[in-house]
């Protein structure tokens, strides 16, 4: 059973994990027979949005890992504690949270810093050969961290995030909903889902894809272990 | 396309609506081609629990509206501006907000009260006979509202929880996951969801099988009508 670390960043589109592509991601997983746990960092959200309003609530303050928790059902581990060999792969659902609080590409774009316990996750997972997807905006925390090195993302057909990636140094592929793009080398998945979804159906198809793509990558680097 | 209102009660299921069922609740309807809109009333939650720790967040306080149209993308109306003839039938997913937003079932039991906009729903609702869904915690709204008048249901199989249904009144039928109970006559469905699915895919299952039954009955009531 192949083991999968899902990484939150709160709970809501506007502030947190976009819900929809969360839970997408952990009925994937489920139906395709892996085990997942989701994880989160234990921080403070960049802010907290009135989803009725879309007004920013001052007054708030919620923290990421207590907010993913709620996706999660009580069920979440904080990122800082988990070690990278547990698990075969990880899945990174987006939303503005991934941008927020992963890392604050939404206010600094191509000048972005990522949160400490994601980058070094996602270095310590790419580093072990783990597999990882990566959906919506999450692409741009592997544009900041691999972006010199050489990296295939993509975030949709979105000109000025696109502008911003390949200001990182990655190499933006423009996908459609339901597309993705396959970086073999670095064992990654990334794939538009609501960048360019239009409604929950196609959402969920994009979705369950990406990480379909990530089971069967797994599955390739076992074999060739295996095999080596 | 059929017009579907999705009765939301927040945004986690310790206390609001139980998220994987939400999310369940609008893939399946867009997936057969319903159109649904989501809907909640304009009140305080009855707390808010903070799901990492379980506890309750005592300084805290969150609005039932504003939290559920995190679920919601923030396309989501106020239970109290809705019309119930611009829909054909509705749709209560569970969690805990069900039973201590949309009613106080869950500190008050059998002699739970239901709040106004909701109760005012649903009799109407009932009235013009739009059928209605209800799954897993929210079947006990039916049962104080309609209890003395006779109503069939199911919450699952818990002892408790069926003597205090009993207690209201209403008739209550043990299910299992991916199980239903029909109540014809009254225009009802209810399943368990996560009263019994062990994980997401069960749940997803359940609550798919129940929006489907209720699709079907608005279609049976529709061909009736064309007919008489």
């Amino acid at each position: 059973m192949k083991r999968i670390g899902v990484v939150l960043s709160g709970c809501g589109v506007f502030d947190g994990t976009e819900i929809h592509e969360a839970v997408a991601s952990l009925l994937a997983l489920s139906r395709a027979g892996a085990k997942y746990t989701c994880m989160a960092p234990n921080i403070p959200q960049m802010n907290v949005i009135n989803h009725f309003t879309g007004q920013v609530s001052e007054s708030e303050s919620r923290n990421v890992l207590v907010e993913s928790s709620r996706i999660a059902r009580g069920d979440i581990l904080d990122l800082a504690n988990i070690s990278v060999s547990e698990y075969d792969g990880f899945m990174f659902p987006g939303g503005f949270g991934a941008a927020k609080n992963l890392c604050d590409f939404a206010v600094s774009g191509s000048n972005c810093e990522v949160a400490d316990s994601v980058e070094k996750l996602v270095r310590s997972a790419h580093a072990a050969g783990k597999p990882m997807a990566f959906v919506c905006i999450s692409p741009v925390i592997l544009a900041k961290i691999f972006g010199q090195s050489g990296v295939k993302i993509t975030i949709g057909d979105d000109k000025e995030a696109s502008a911003a990636v390949t200001e990182m140094g990655a190499t933006h592929i423009n996908c459609q909903v339901r597309e993705m793009v396959l970086d073999e080398e670095n064992r990654l998945i990334s794939s538009p889902a609501y960048m360019k979804a239009e409604n929950i159906s196609e959402l969920f198809d994009d979705v369950t894809a990406s990480v379909n793509a990530l089971l069967e990558m797994i599955s390739r680097v076992d074999n060739a272990a295996s095999q080596g």
